[in-house]
């Protein structure tokens, strides 16, 4: 949530020769998103957000960012719309730094979603899943169950700083889902937003109205990209699992796209993977973050105690499935 | 440049209800202004800034800053118009800080300013002054002469780490004012902005138009206002003073307001001093801002350099006036 690459008006000036915008009439650093530089930039021709992906983003990844979005914006769907340049390529580079100005999303994103917010959450993250259907693009989870045990080595001991016994309960978990194997489930795959967090998802009142943010997107199971938003938005103050709102982010998925039976079989192990899955990253965030940064580190508590939901003998019906 | 009170879409739904601004559309934290949390807010209305004051603004000073933006836009003098709620009031709180909406102002800040810019933004800043002309508040100027010694105490050795010989230099600077008097000058005095530095004007194109940041405005002489805009719009990368653009600044202001001959003979003085007051006060913070605040200090030596040409025998036909 910061700006890390200041961008003056004379550098915008040139940037934007090689746009057909016109010209600008307010550009404001904005605290979006967590890992780039974000601007509000409005022109003659409309509202836009200036991109600077800052040094976090792999740019062999960006083509497929925002071919992504490119692909979701032609079939209608809600999201931030790529914009080329005179030369059709939307990815430039701006002070040193791959750079893409996209359309700008009216919206809220909301800090507490009510049950109409998750069912419309729900039915929206079923509508990307289909307008995706045919993305034809793939990439790898690079943060799936493979990379946990990394994630993991040498942490033992700042978890249970955190809080004492922790490290045995995750060490149970990496167990469990070794064990599982999730990645082998014969269920529906395709491509996934995979951090569809409260943060990332814009509505107006109740009405889902787009999502940003799509650069952990990645080809994985459908269901997965289920498990991450229930974890991220049915557990009230991070720790009581909301049924009401689980199942209304569940039912409104199926309203628009029918969960397999397998599907709703794996939910249990996928949502414990999920929460592993933020877990660690925000573990590593947290010893590795420096003092003096722009940007704090989140709390990985809040996922330990989501993992203590998920890691009792629950099944699909307990998620509201 | 940063957003220390976060608002949540709640707390802003609750917050527009003392409002006739209809429902918001869009809600982010930007990038603007160094000591409060700013918003960019879209309603069905049209486009507004949320401020949130935090610590360092005196709450008691407040409606003198409000009062001062209203009176400028009821002259129809381009500036953030203060929006009241339902009860008429614009001041509000909201996160438990003094809060107000402002109306959102066109225009980009200019991080080099041209000549044309210069001419424009001393045309802007007379037409400031006498739109104030009947502005019947006061404020004294917390940062005048009077509270310089106070600023340098105990920081000589910080200065001359910075740069070797500095300390003795600011001490000569400081007598010199002192014996000086600029508060005691016979010059037209009345409501200044006192810090109309370039990322407080925005402009589109060559044109100027607005601006913004009135938190230290007060009473004080109008040439000191001028004498704070050649300081920050016409040294080149911070050193050597641009003729060119300094002249362009004070005929800019001329052809609106005619400076008086004891106006024009006083520029030195209040150019010198102007530097200083912000020279001590980058210091201060240079010393005080803790490593890890999220804004990071300017660095006190800009004004150093400029204070060594105000130094020299300057007379007002140097500053191009």
């Amino acid at each position: 949530m910061a700006v890390y690459t200041q961008v003056c008006d004379e550098a915008l000036a040139t940037f934007l020769d090689e746009y057909d915008l016109g010209t600008p009439r307010a550009f404001k650093g904005i605290a979006e998103g967590v890992e780039n530089s974000n601007y509000y930039l409005e022109t003659d021709q409309g509202r836009f957000i200036l991109t600077l992906f800052e040094r976090r983003a792999d740019p062999k990844d960006l083509p497929y960012f925002i071919d992504l979005k490119r692909h979701l914006s032609t079939r209608n769907y809600p999201c931030p719309a790529p914009v080329a340049g005179r030369d059709g390529h939307a990815l430039r580079q701006l002070q040193g730094r791959p750079a893409v100005i996209v359309s700008f999303l009216d919206g809220l994103s909301p800090r507490r979603p009510n049950t109409s917010q998750c069912r419309s959450l729900g039915e929206g993250l079923a509508r990307m899943h289909l307008a995706l259907a045919d993305f034809e693009k793939t990439r790898a989870n690079s943060l799936g169950p493979a990379s946990w045990p990394g994630l993991w080595k040498g942490r033992a001991a700042t978890a249970d700083d955190l809080q004492e016994g922790l490290a045995e309960l995750i060490e149970n978990d990496l167990s469990a889902i070794a064990a599982a194997k999730p990645q082998s489930f014969e269920i529906p795959r395709g491509t996934i937003h995979a951090d569809l967090f409260p943060d990332n998802a814009f509505f107006l009142g109740d009405e889902f109205t787009g999502a940003i943010d799509f650069y952990f997107a990645c080809t994985d199971a459908l269901a997965y990209d289920i498990a991450v938003c229930l974890n991220s938005w049915a557990f009230e103050d991070g720790k009581e699992y909301n049924f009401s709102k689980g199942s209304a982010l569940i039912a409104g998925y199926e309203s628009v796209r029918r969960l397999e039976t397998r599907e709703r079989d794996a939910l249990p192990a996928l949502c414990r993977g999920a929460a592993l899955r933020f877990f660690l990253t925000r573990l590593v965030d947290w010893t590795d973050t420096p003092a003096d940064a722009l940007v704090r580190p989140k709390n990985p508590l809040d996922y330990a105690a989501r993992l203590s939901f998920h890691r009792k003998d629950v099944s699909a019906a307990d998620y509201g499935a």
